[in-house]
């Protein structure tokens, strides 16, 4: 046995989860020329920084048709098996040799894999969600998309897809929206929204488990039921101690496929028992997690009367750090102020049951893009029902409801605020 | 607070881990005439038992043309980045709906899926990896395919993927290898093999995060390289406290996409420092678990002088049940019995640190069907390097020997045993 140390041409921390942060902060900035500039260090460990970056100002335009197809009602879209995709979509490609080819807009249609392709065997994915919003003012806003592409980037690194600069994602979202916004999402739509999907996966075709050498980033812009109404409030049972979500050292705070599927089991079995979701816990003390593939906010008081609204913290990197989750935290600081206290804890399944038997909880919601702010109704653990109070009207209680007005007005355009951007349209119509 | 019980319909374990297994013995066997029968349960909780199971009788053939493609030796086909397959692949398609369409064996091609596909982005896929043999006897053979069909299976299921006869999945991996392997293997290449990956992915254009109501699984064959003679040995790195692999309640002992590539960060960092693979530790106890994407195996002496065979145990379900590991425990038991003892049991690197400290380590190395049995010659763990002996040859150590000899006899024919599974192929060349 000998004591070393590691080759000093790394650093101590490259193996660690900690080395994301590093490697985030290398990700090259475009110099004018569509060439990245990086401090110096290889970006995948992979690509030189000469080669191209991610530069929207390369995209290429070929556009459909677009007479071929006309635009279903949202409840027309979302009756089938098949999400419902606008006209166009973008395409982004790279190889290790030549990094970033130039992005394109093209008509939305499938994408040709080898079946030796990384993605379909070794989980070399990851995506993003967030929504675009026909304002009451006419106006197409994004809501926050510098949080959504910068996120993006870290389960891009983590899952040993390559890094770009986050800002072009943007521009790259933005420049579909400006092109099928106005057909999809017409000014006749006001208070509706598009779901917009960007999406990285492994494409090489090579079946020996190591990072892809060629990768694709895609986006689509689709049509997605409103999920924040469930009749009666959203029903959480909690996953049985044998099957939990993610794990401290794990993936759980990334947006990685990986933590998808394999809840599928899970959800599933709960659904068919009637609930909606899963309300993830974490550890033999029952760490209340996440609820379904969303955050979970729980509206309390302690037993001293204060009112609080807590929620799981991030610090130990089991839950994903939402948009939605994050514009909750910060509004209800700025605007509850004095009224609630904001908490980042954790807290267990026990504190909820023991909260319920005291009659201390006031209010439950899940949070996310998807269910956008949804009343919990219910929450079953292991043969114990918590019954949450949906409010006066008995569909959303008094912050909670708050709380979804002050957001869904920024993002409808009712309060101008900077978290609402809004989308120059090529042509309405 | 109410206190209930969950609807009767359902049975208590059918929301844990546990459920897998009765979900495994639900599974359609064919009744004659290619129609699905259970016990009366559904299957993936969407197929009527009465839908067409999955049938390799109904294979569909069509043949590529044999002058297009000339066979590669091993190193041309393995110099590049991409993955050489053979002529044909096998694709079988199911819908919730209509059950399992009839198997096609067809030309080895792309694939199109839709952007929206459930693989592409909740990691809806598993994987099963086994090798064909030419055997010095001239016989194509494939080593205890049964057992890669029935985890396949499990894999399949804990994705949330529809089940099948696994004995049905044999038969079609027999049928690609009876047309492939007379080009592609032929018997002037005796020692040689390639590799069959079957795969099922989700299939379903639908961003909806729900078991997919559309798969397809495929299977390919192809040209790996020999990786079990490393020059010098795997040298295996430890994981980094913050970085684990699996988890209990989790599905490391699934053959599912989700658990490669996470894992390609560290495994990536660990090959930059020297390093072949990842040595993955378990909790605090710091448990030896996998080396890399294999099982991992240690010789040694007890402190009261008995020789050792041991590896992680199963019942925790933190690694996985892999073929190799399992016919070297089994080859050991009744070919070692009486020399070395053969144990499955947890045991901590420090245990590994001390046993080196004392002169008690004999061998160590790594097995699946990739690496087949490779010799590890050193395992670093924050700072300090364990060195291990690879016997008097410098190649690989005694008893390493003797199991890497055994099972690759009856890989190749120089024993006759009931896991070499002999494949009648369509013509010879």
């Amino acid at each position: 046995m000998t004591t070393t140390t590691v080759p000093q041409k790394r650093r101590a921390e490259d193996l660690t989860a900690t080395a994301l942060e590093s490697k985030i902060a290398e990700q090259p900035a475009l110099n004018g020329n569509g060439v990245a500039t990086t401090n110096g260090h290889a970006t995948n460990g992979t690509t030189p920084s000469s080669l191209p970056a991610l530069d929207a100002s390369q995209l290429k335009i070929t556009l459909a048709d677009p007479t071929l197809r006309s635009v279903p009602t949202v409840e027309e879209a979302c009756s089938g098996l098949e999400t419902i995709c606008t006209d166009h979509m973008i395409t982004c490609s790279w190889k290790a040799s030549s990094g970033w080819a130039a992005p394109e807009l093209k008509p939305y249609g499938p994408l040709s894999l080898m079946p030796t392709a990384s993605v379909l065997h070794y989980a070399t994915e990851c995506f993003e969600g967030l929504k675009v919003f026909r304002g009451y003012d006419g106006k197409l806003r994004l809501f926050r998309p510098d949080c959504n592409a910068r996120r993006m980037l870290m389960s891009t690194l983590r899952i040993s897809l390559p890094g770009f600069d986050p800002k072009q994602l943007e521009i790259l979202i933005e420049k579909l929206m400006a092109v099928d916004g106005p057909k999809w999402l017409p000014e006749s739509r006001p208070g509706q929204f598009l779901y917009i999907r960007p999406a990285a996966i492994g494409t090489q075709p090579q079946l020996g488990v190591q990072a892809p050498k060629e990768a694709l980033l895609f986006i689509t812009a689709s049509f997605m039921p409103r999920m924040d109404l469930p009749k009666g409030g959203m029903k959480l049972h909690t996953n049985p101690e044998d099957m939990i979500r993610a794990w401290v050292g794990g993936f759980g705070y990334a947006k990685v496929g990986a933590n998808y599927g394999p809840s599928l089991l899970a959800t599933n079995e709960a659904r068919e028992r009637g609930f909606g979701q899963i309300l993830w816990l974490y550890g033999p003390e029952g760490y209340c997690t996440e609820a379904g593939a969303s955050n979970f906010f729980l509206v309390w008081r302690t037993k001293d009367g204060k009112t609080q609204l807590i929620t799981a913290p991030l610090d130990d990197k089991l839950i994903l750090d939402g948009v939605t989750r994050r514009s909750i935290v910060e509004l209800a600081r700025e605007r509850l102020a004095g009224e609630v206290e904001v908490v980042e804890r954790k807290y267990t399944i026990d504190e909820v049951l023991e909260a319920d038997r005291e009659g201390r909880i006031v209010e439950a919601f899940a949070a996310g893009t998807a269910f956008f702010i949804c009343p919990v109704s219910q929450i079953h653990h292991r043969g114990t029902d918590v019954h949450i109070s949906m409010g006066k009207t008995g569909e959303i209680g008094h912050y909670t409801s708050k709380l979804k007005n002050w957001i869904g007005d920024i993002m409808y355009g009712k309060e101008q605020h900077p978290w609402g951007v809004v989308i120059e349209e090529e042509k309405k119509q």
